[in-house]
């Protein structure tokens, strides 16, 4: 079969030329390549009151064992079909009931966890077992065995997942593996990464961790580096007070494409309002603030979780003018900077 | 609104989550998180003899001006309403007819140009006005200011555009700007990027380069260092004489996400199956041969383009026993190394 | 003058060839240039029992002012002329007597300050004002202006200063200024870099830090990481449980050319022989021990100081079975690193 | 023995210290650390004219075999007792006889060597037999396998060897080796390094190359890089059109210590002063000039070697109004870069 075939002219151009998977492209602006970025994320806010009641409900009917999650998925309302909160951000609210463990896996896709209940919930990351509880981050880097638990006798662990599945998946790099044994506990070496690599000295070996090889980010040392910050007369315009979970091996961010960050908004504060290619998914993790994203205003309190889309401009104000807020977040900002795509501009917008 | 105000149960379960922008996941693996990569791609093969026609036809009716291109895309039957050749990567035929050039604009993503036919087309980036011929490539990192023509009486100048437009879209970092004037030559310092960066010298200041400062790498010179290897006794098993473009100011890929290599099939020469992630895009160069794509083979011939989607095994084939193949390709290994996430391995399969 | 305007012949060919500043050179192998490393520094041990009384001395006839110092310098009996403790690294004591301050200086060399013994005392770096205690370790990168001074009534604050200005001297790179207001406090903006860069979280812009930004390395939070470390397994065959002084902003040692460690003996622990490229200044912090350095063996006890130069064999024993020993040590090893020139190798020595 | 059985009192206090192996330091800044450089080298110019006598009566007394060498060392007056023609870079011409071969051997200095005249001299690199004639450039990176030798029937192969043997020396970390076999070419793969590292296109696996790769840099293709990069529009106020031989594999210097470049004056062309940590060797390649250092003009012509120890003050001017100038240097940049002492200035002298 040949072009030569079909009746000449531009009006059977498209279907003749679909016959070899090719389209004529007349345009250097489309739809698929906009002037300036058209994610298709939108943003929005979901409350943790909200899904809350939607976990619990789970709990009753989801059975969680090998290969098997029970996970409330934040679903950005811009693409319903694509499992993302926010660009490539996957983000959920997983909860373990008393004394059920989950099947050691691993995976190409690397996660960042910030737990917001419960007690007696563990998370086991390449030997590191560590004892969570609200506000601790842990670290799962891709590739690294990791398994979790719940040992108490009563109440739900509820943590949330920020994942970069989305990415990973898109790029065609998926691996998932499940543990032969169910959990690698037995054969692996115990480790300590806080007790190694959390502290001001380093060991002495340290060559090329790509990803952080600190997994367990307590919530006291974290809040109180915030506090030091603070003293220390740290302040950005568009953030407060703003400090990244760094990776100790580097200085770098925890994993290569996804960073974290954890901000104090003093009270009454309010930011200058600015826009930056890389989509955030942020969780208020104390307080309650504002964020307008293009003009419209997000409430958010403790628990709530909300995303900014690449490119979207936005300011955060806290609505307490006495109560200290703090937002955690998960960026993409490795991602667009080790592809040079990252960028960043204030907006001078009455809205924002 | 509650989802307490919803009858309860696991049957009306996800229609009431629905309401509140979330889904409930219930597995680790599921079609958006396979075990192993299932890119959308599929493995694809474009006849130049094919798709020329097409380019000549277009000529005709399409105008090349402001904004306005002329390119046939090779379009992945895998994602018919996504523009790309295969993963992220861009693909297309461009086509400038006699005394035509094209506005000058510049955008954050990045190009790999690779000439087919045609005698006076040029190509200016950055204030370097290159003369380009069949087997020429030049690189437009992202955000510099370029431009094209075709400086000649008659014929057609054809090449293929290759790009990570797909990628810095779905990221959600596509920015594009046309020059004010039209054409940056007479505001931007005139350069000779090959003379700068093209010898065993290189300029005393040359630090953070994250793209190649040099953006012609003629066809001779090229074809050389491929002899030369081919002469100093380089050999892969899976790829026959390879090596790649390089960022001559870092010993890099030409860009942060994109890579291009040639490479050179002995007569009769068969290479070992393999696989890894990130899609690559090869352009026939010379000679002809047949690449068996996860059982497929598919016969190209000087001037074809075929494509091989992350993690497809394949292995290459020189159809003539006496004369060489070359074949030039655009992959994404910098984008899957730079991100912690490229994986190869060898495939022990008899269809490969 | 010409060379034929002497009598030839071998015999006085060094002679006339000497008047063109030349000489001969019959042999690869030589005094400067033997088969493996031949340092003109030889291992020694300074008690700070015998050099404290010098000190107490010194500080009632030396005056400390204006580019004044008042230290008593290890002076390696390898090379009395050239005022190193080991290869080319400085070590020496200084006292500041009650209220006495130093003038704000900087330099190109790099200092890192182990403190021995007294209250008040303080040294301020680049707007950091640090009180130091017995055990801190104080970073001084290079250019940054610093002072010092001691805000007790009564007592001497005595601290130990390792620095890089032999390196930087003999590499013609030296620069030395005193400040014009005698102190930078005034001008400087106050930093509390333990507060900034101390955490587990950093401020969100920390690229290209060829130094430490983190300047004070409190005795308590070091002693704590050393144990926390025992508890997590490390232990290296060598060097017992070794941890090193981070700069957070990289991973890497603290300055270019020098890093320093620390490292914890237990009870009757003898560690395995090994040598390697880059001298070594050890004080001993707690405890008492003996180590053996190309068969001799050193006994030191907390306060003293001995070096272990390029490539000598040595091995460290701790002489109680019962208390911890703890070293303090600064080291070469940054600058061999960089330079391609480490090397190390474990030594089967029955002496050692 | 203690310091307290001896006369108390500032007069006898060095002679009592002293007894410890330890001195008193009372200023800051003294003949050890100078308030800016001080280097003990010297500005020094050698004239081939003069040395060629003494290499060619060397040849004829001074035998070549293992370990053994033919050298006329340039030495710096300033330190006559240190082999070092500047700082810490160690300058000598080497000669051959014909059908003379120098036995195997390696070490962890590396060397840059220049060839000044002779046909059929070759070195060989870890493999890479070079043929070489006047004006090109040989790298020897630390620790390659590497040897020497004359296949002509007639006539003296003479070099320049430009190492870093002073500074391994000084930092204690030399090792030489004589290969077992007495050559190297019968077990070590031949590589044509040139083949593979030295056109646009790089092998597809180089990582972690702390030296150049590329061995070779053949007179004629440095000489039109540098008339390439003339007519580009490169052209530096103090060094005229300057280029620097490239490590392919990383766009960096050929090796971690020492770099070296090669610079055009065009006829009548006089650069503006400049002075900057860093020893100089040069070697005219090309015409003749005079580069005035520190106020005293040095007048060469091609072949002759001067240096410019660190921070001296210099310019340079070619004495010819129409003939092009060249000049071949090895400098110590990368030295005082990697340690982060690397300064520069511009320098208001009528004298320079």
């Amino acid at each position: 079969m040949t072009a030569t075939a079909h009746p000449a002219g531009p009006d059977t151009f498209a279907g003749r030329l679909a016959a070899f998977s090719a389209v004529g492209r007349w345009s250097a602006v489309n739809d698929d390549l906009p002037w300036t970025p058209a994610p298709r994320s939108m943003p929005c806010l979901w409350r943790y009151a909200d899904l809350r009641p939607f976990v619990l409900e789970a709990a009753e009917f989801v059975k969680g064992d090998a290969a098997a999650l029970r996970v409330i998925t934040h679903l950005n309302p811009g693409h319903r079909s694509y499992e993302a909160a926010c660009g490539h951000l996957y983000s959920g609210l997983q909860a373990l009931k008393p004394h059920e463990a989950m099947t050691c896996h691993r995976h190409a896709a690397s996660a960042i966890r910030f737990v917001h209940e419960g007690r007696g919930g563990w998370t086991a990351v390449d030997g590191d077992r560590i004892s969570v509880g609200a506000g601790d981050v842990v670290i799962t880097p891709g590739r690294r065995w990791h398994e979790h638990g719940n040992d108490a006798d009563d109440g739900l662990v509820i943590w949330q997942d920020l994942t970069n599945d989305p990415l990973v998946n898109t790029l065609g790099a998926t691996f998932f593996e499940l543990h032969p044994q169910g959990t690698h506990l037995t054969s692996t070496p115990r480790r300590d990464t806080l007790a190694s690599w959390g502290g001001l000295l380093l060991p002495d070996t340290r060559r090329g961790h790509q990803a952080s090889p600190l997994y367990a980010y307590p919530w006291e040392k974290c809040r109180e580096a915030l506090d030091a910050a603070a003293r220390a007369g740290h302040h950005d315009p568009y953030d407060g007070v703003v400090l990244e979970y760094a990776n100790p091996a580097t200085g770098g961010p925890v994993t290569p494409t996804t960073g974290c960050r954890l901000q104090l908004l003093q009270g009454g504060e309010r930011t200058t309002a600015h826009r930056h290619t890389g989509s955030v998914v942020y969780v208020a993790a104390q307080g309650r603030g504002t964020t307008v994203i293009d003009g419209t205003g997000f409430e958010w309190s403790a628990g709530d979780t909300f995303c900014v889309p690449s490119w979207a401009a936005h300011s955060h104000a806290n609505r307490s003018s006495t109560q200290q807020a703090v937002l955690f977040s998960a960026d993409e900002f490795p991602l667009l900077r080790a592809l040079g795509l990252y960028a960043e501009e204030a907006v001078e917008d009455a809205a924002n």
